[in-house]
């Protein structure tokens, strides 16, 4: 069976195997007041060219995004993302769950559309009611989204416009963010995204890490009491450098960047495959995630040698399934489905 | 400087680091849902003589009593702690933010008496005014205490029969619980753990792992769509196996409990040197955590050398600090310390 | 000015005001224990015909609905309204402020189709993630809807039907019950209502009371100590006999019917007035609200001489205005309006 | 059958009554945008010589500490209560229900002492762990406490300047706040209480009005959004007039003073003939509240002709029981009393 079922279905990059079993007997203060902490947060500092970030690390996406927003948010106020936003759709009521609304607006390839936001500002402010209603207290976007796709620096330069005009804060959820940037016609840099987004988190658990995610307040915006806030969402590692020490490995020497180009060169070669199979791509995902619809029966046929993952039917018919790569993607895997298909 | 200042400052058992290295790559199913967790159940149910047990593993302690308090309770209930229970006092009111009331109980060495459960149970069934008033719903113990203690055997049985009585489960919070069981005046096992208590959990990230609690519903009473549960409380790990394996591990060839020992010896060594050298314990704990009464003047120069965890104060010229061994104190660094008071 | 801005802007029916004055200085017991509320929960168990019906009165509709569905739903579930449902809208994010998410549905005139639900439901389960998603627990429905218009008997006989299949509760918002129960043409009861709603309330606060909502559970299903989840949720009027005395009166001789007419009669009345006028109806509502898409100019012209609540914009141009009538509403100022027109 | 059950078994002062018949049939605008509204709230700005106030009218006790204390609190925020406090002991849990803990303090006569709270404060921030306790956020008090008694000017001003050292507020809960202020002997009036308090609500409920609870914000510090908050919380009435028109009525020609002085009045009097029979006060409260201790027997007695509250059990053959008079209070029955004992 050759899987290409998700990217979290490997451990952690050799070189932060190494580098745990390392400092495993050091004996290391908790809570993630220790060096190892202190020298990722500078090197994402660096790698974000923004010395003034406030950084934390927190154990996964879910976690991240039901921390972050509601220590954000205001309690009258709700989050707006695409409705394939993971917030929205797969996060089992997280958001809610923490008392605030999800205010989902129509995706188009998994995006929102900065056009979709202002308007929908706008209308809020100019509706009599809105009192009745729930405030817009921030704009959630994935990049790489849901379907793999990717915002334009210009996307998020506008995004970022409508938010500081209404004053809300704009959060991009990075788990996949790595094999976003190491996409070659990207136009969005690391740096980019430090500048136009107040929030954004670094995903370790899908690029490298066994677990682990790194929020960077960009603008001197952490929420007061951040810590007491992880804590008080069951989120405080007690061996808090244990996501340092891998965080601190994966920004050094830019290995970060470099495994993540791995997952987009197999993707890449996956796809030319999946063309010259004649398979038909749902959407036109430039990163490490890969939308193929097939027909039921053929599906199966594909089944019996190779792991995906279901993602939606289109019709009784038709179903979309995921091929996803990761940073450690062995090329050969590749090849082999090649002949198997 | 030598360190006792807590039982998480280590990484994981080495035998733990060797199997995480051997399958970093196999490609392992998400979510939990493979047969390294599916092993490290079945190796708890046999530990536990329990094999109906449900089993979940979690992250971390406050996640997983937020998790397991949230989801048993009825929404008009609480949880009967200690005052000095961790979920009273140090998880930044993760059992509040999740909605309920912690309905605390004085303390006797850490523990709370079960005559104080059966009084406040009765007491509140008599009082006319009870419908205004949270429903106590579930008594939580932590085994070891955070004072070092432990319950008996008679203790247990006898909080077991109050809960039964009144219809509501006995919760033990074990994130020391190898430490407990290690000790060997102690007539509690892991199996009447199982028996007494309805809902338990093993800690990992204090014994021998680099994070994960093992959730363990002993009486067929995990909450319907618990999964969806943990998932919504955001501490749901997308590389559930790195849970399992360190788990497995741990259950394999008693490990658990093999390295719980080192704990226990060393402090046992440790509190003979503390005696010979004059100083003042402010419990009798016989696990691995030693509390200590000192003159702050005279902490002043024991902290030039060692590393110890402030407690509380007892009053203006006196504090209380405490020393923690773990499976990873060297018994050499004990020793040491000896040389140095 | 001639004001048909809302239902809510008169006080109570002076029958109420008169039995008010009556039982002021009686000396009546708390929280709902006492004989006016026994009364008035026999009378209405008479007017559903459902003689084992749980009912409880409180104050208004949001902290109603808020309070039904937070204590009927099991954390992980989340209730299906219509996308113009009060709670999905205007309740100021009052159900997830309580944990849960509002799955909402499209609406036709209103209303959710039963065939969305089923579908809805159906893939639900049928999505392999399920797990990492909120589960449906409830369906909400407003009757009238927030348009005015109402549900057949043979789709609630089918929306009942599906909540059965799927174990889930229907649930009715009956804010404004009267007056769809009133309208001559429906073919719904207040005893169809009680049999296929799992849980409906009886508006009070716009037919005919100061304030009060009734909440009927049809099926021996409220929840285990829901005086105490009222209490939790800042529902519980101390003088609850003041609800009691309302409902008792209303519920007498068919006070609650027979007001609700009025409602009809003058709506029936002012709807032949603007189709006599040209005006454009954006909706058609049997009940007591009244849609009306105007020319911004138009509405400028209207709006100095009457009060109606704003809707919403259709286009740049176009708005949408209601005029309700209401339980108090005098014919008179229906004809005046005729003339000012 | 003679009832000094409570305070809220009467309905409404007859002015009040009076008025409400009045303006019936108005025609008034929603939600509290009203003149009346307005009104009211000019009466009581003056009432409290604090012009600048900000003041809401919400439906209840239990409803406006769980909405004020909720939107006031940061998340990670508790408040400090007596634990003799209504917040701590009889709202079900409603504080806890909206996140926050509820950090108790020993009582004194049901109050809490300035030298605690500044010492809890204190010892909160000398704790090298505080950033895993709940922040303290708000001093809680009710004045008269739940025991009756008073807090004096100048333990107002001691605790006012504490939280200001602390930069927290002051929350004053005044369910019975009339009956406080018609004490003969205290030296607080209304106008200290705005002077000393961030926030206190004046009673209705319990003096003179059918419900209601007028909350106040003395120093420009009402949250943002509260209008949205009150509603999210489902406290927010259709009929806001229903409270203006009652509060209005209450604070014209010192009403709300004057009838507040007949429960004190009754009180004394019902005080003289309890001491007179021998009767054993538990407390010495100076309000309405009276608490008796006696011997379980004497009591049943006792309730064959008198309904009193029942408050706690001393020892098994003892209770505490409350007599409550009221604005509405006639003293002949105060005096029939006396003739039946």
């Amino acid at each position: 069976m050759i899987s290409f079922e998700n990217d979290y279905s490997e451990g952690a990059h050799e070189e932060i195997l190494r580098r745990l079993a390392e400092v495993n007997k050091e004996g290391i203060t908790g809570y993630g007041n220790d060096s190892y902490c202190e020298s990722a947060k500078e090197k994402i500092r660096q790698a974000c060219k923004c010395p003034e970030a406030d950084i934390y690390f927190l154990v996964g996406g879910t976690q991240t995004n039901q921390t972050v927003i509601d220590s954000v948010l205001q309690s009258y106020e709700g989050v707006i993302p695409a409705e394939t936003g993971h917030v929205a759709s797969h996060e089992a009521g997280a958001i809610e769950a923490s008392g605030h609304k999800v205010l989902t607006l129509p995706q188009l390839e998994g995006k929102i559309q900065p056009k979709d936001v202002a308007d929908y500002l706008n209308q809020f402010y100019s509706d009599g009611n809105h009192e009745h209603m729930v405030f817009p207290g921030m704009v959630y976007i994935s990049h790489p989204t849901e379907y793999g796709t990717l915002y334009t620096r210009g996307e998020l330069a506008e995004l970022s416009d409508i938010c500081q005009q209404y004053h809300i804060p704009l959060y991009l959820d990075g788990a996949r963010l790595g094999y976003g940037l190491a996409v070659e016609d990207t136009d969005v840099t690391m740096e980019d995204i430090a500048e136009y987004c107040d929030i954004f988190y670094i995903g370790g658990t899908k690029v490298g890490a066994f677990c682990g995610e790194a929020v960077v307040f960009t603008k001197e915006n952490a929420p007061r009491h951040f810590v007491t806030l992880i804590k008080q969402h069951g989120a405080l590692l007690a061996k808090g450098w244990f996501l340092g020490v891998q965080f601190d490995t994966l920004f050094t020497d830019d290995l970060y960047m470099k495994i993540s180009k791995n997952a987009i060169t197999t993707a890449a070669r996956l796809k030319e495959i999946l063309k010259e199979k004649g398979y038909d791509f749902y959407i036109d995902s430039p990163t490490n995630q890969i939308f193929v619809e097939m027909e039921d029966e053929k599906l199966k046929e594909l089944e019996k040698n190779v792991r995906v993952s279901f993602w939606e039917k289109t019709d009784e018919k038709h179903t979309v399934v995921r091929f996803a790569t990761s940073w450690a993607t062995d090329m050969r895997k590749v090849e082999k489905l090649g002949e198997s298909l």
